[in-house]
């Protein structure tokens, strides 16, 4: 049989294993902080009817330009921000990937600020960039200072500051983004695929944008909308950013099914949002009660939470997929990654953890 | 204002402008070599159905390796091909641009043979390959000797054969085939999209796959199946090419929408293919009547007609679209391309065509 390693792979993905968060049925699914609530029906039905509507006219190639759903992604987002400035792709690593490729490619370089989202390293290295890992301050967070002394430094063409950063779920001061800004010539993409997750009142980078035409803002409707099926990320940037894209964009790369989808859940964003609220109640309950089971969460503005203190991270793991709770192991040693869920499946989670440790301690 | 121009964008891209295609509402739209018949409405209320079954569940990602609906395209594609040999993607751009990633990349070269699709050159640069383009016989076929002395010279990474070719509607030999894959030590891509529309009992390049595990056939949904806004492209190959793509595909590439909407339209490929016959019967009508008008069509396995001996290609296209006819000038001089329409759609452009000839002669 014939493995793809004879096959004439490119050089450098030799020896490679593909991404592979595991997909298995489990009770609780906690792992790839995806909303644990269900899209509610009523939106359900919008939705359908909206998609009703395309079917028959499927024969045809949908707008390339994504007109009505632009419209309504610059509504969600305020921010006095334009149709022209607003793009969208299948998911924000669509997203991610076209901004590699028109502004990065080959013999340019990406920075980011590690740990971070995993995904970054393999889209720099399928655009044949060089991938610049520069190490977050021991708890995670992000200074001016820090930012700069790399930017500088470093000189990439592309900057990624992902805030909430996954997988530690650390907000960045919008003060550290515009310092990051002034220091850069290149591309700055800020990370905003848990912002509707930060505490009330504050700010994101989108009030950043204006006069800044290097700036880009990217977001996705997976994780606050609990629309990760539906697979649509978007950004906001200048309008010159929008068009830059479209020189390597795929044509009709959004179907015309999830444009009616995705318009349909954005015109009832009031009710897809409505469990915002709760599920950051969760998160905060993590960082509140993690610690009297022994373990030491980091403050998060994201829907899950990244706890240090963990001594067998691959053995706690396994303890709690034995009890159907799949979490992650983000690799940073002792640590583990959990999703906010309900508010019962936290309670589960709550449970088996303290089960696990006091075994542990007997 | 800032013009895109102005970003650090790549230098390769410098200059370049996007894909355009003219999006415009018209009359009878020919251009783009769209299915003329909308989705039978006993097909869309199977798809809207299966669509409505994943509704609740998007707040989950979707199955990474869209088990239903690789299984759906095995069994459509018959051939003894297995669902492992199948690979699904967002239209077949997304597929060619996967195959591009991880066999080409920077320092690789595509080759093909031009006049052909004008998505290679642009998929290739867009992975920093190098675009060969080897031009065919002047009547648009190639021969056997024609591809292995171009794949010795020129030692492409890649070949691509687009058969029935876009846009001159030329169908490659399965011998030519055959020989172009014993010439090259690189990956064979055969880009059958138009495939369905080939002559009863023509064989596809799916029977050469058995003991060639460097051959990828490419096939999509967009033509025969009437699908082209659902975007869903896909290929066929040894599992281990299979294996390969994984490497560089997007987690999550193929929304949960997607899948179902593909999977059902394919459990209904008998009636979603039914309108195959009369679009052929079109296209053989094109070509039977456009020589009494005084063009010279080509003959074609697809469901367009390149046609020669046009004075003016400029001219007459702008003629027709005075008309509300759409049709394409793909830049090959003295040609315009023709899409096989409705019957009715296919009278009134050659109607049109037969008006303004002769208004040219009067």
């Amino acid at each position: 049989m014939t493995s793809f390693e004879d096959l004439p792979i490119r050089d450098d993905l030799r020896g490679l294993t593909p991404y592979g968060a595991p997909q298995q049925p489990v009770r609780v699914a906690i792992n790839v902080n995806e909303n644990p609530h269900q899209v509610p029906e009523v939106v359900a039905r919008r939705i359908i009817e909206a998609i009703a509507r395309e079917l028959p006219g499927l024969n045809r190639y949908p707008d390339r330009e994504f007109t009505a759903l632009r419209e309504q992604l610059s509504v969600y987002l305020g921010h006095d921000i334009s149709p022209e400035q607003v793009w969208a792709a299948n998911g924000s690593n669509e997203i991610m990937q076209q901004l590699l490729q028109v502004f990065g490619g080959p013999g340019r370089s990406v920075l980011s600020f590690t740990p971070s989202y995993s995904m970054y390293p393999l889209l720099t290295q399928g655009v044949g960039s060089t991938w610049v890992p520069v190490p977050r301050a021991d708890d995670f967070t992000l200074t001016a200072e820090l930012v700069t002394e790399a930017i500088e430094r470093e000189q990439p063409d592309i900057t990624i500051i992902c805030s909430p950063n996954n997988p530690t779920g650390t907000a960045t001061d919008l003060s550290v983004i515009a310092a990051a800004y002034e220091a850069t010539d290149g591309i700055l993409i800020v990370d905003e695929a848990y912002a509707e997750f930060l505490p009330d009142g504050e700010e994101t980078a989108l009030s950043l944008l204006p006069g800044r035409e290097r700036l880009v803002v990217s977001r996705t409707m997976s994780k606050a909308f609990a629309f990760a099926g539906a697979r649509v990320g978007y950004f906001a940037a200048d309008p010159a950013v929008v068009d830059a894209v479209r020189l390597v964009r795929l044509p009709y790369h959004l179907s015309a099914i999830t444009q009616a989808a995705a318009t349909a859940a954005l015109e009832c964003s009031q009710i897809m949002l409505q469990q915002v609220d709760a599920i950051r109640e969760q998160r905060d309950r993590l960082v509140r009660e993690l610690p009297a089971l022994g373990f030491t969460p980091w403050e998060s503005g994201a829907n899950f939470v990244l706890f240090g203190g963990v001594d067998d991270p691959a053995g706690t793991f396994s303890r709690l997929l034995e009890r159907d709770i799949l979490v992650r192991d983000v690799g940073i040693p002792n640590t583990l990654r959990v999703t906010a869920g309900t508010r019962a499946e936290t309670t589960t989670f709550l449970d088996a953890l303290a089960e696990i440790t006091n075994a542990g301690k007997a």
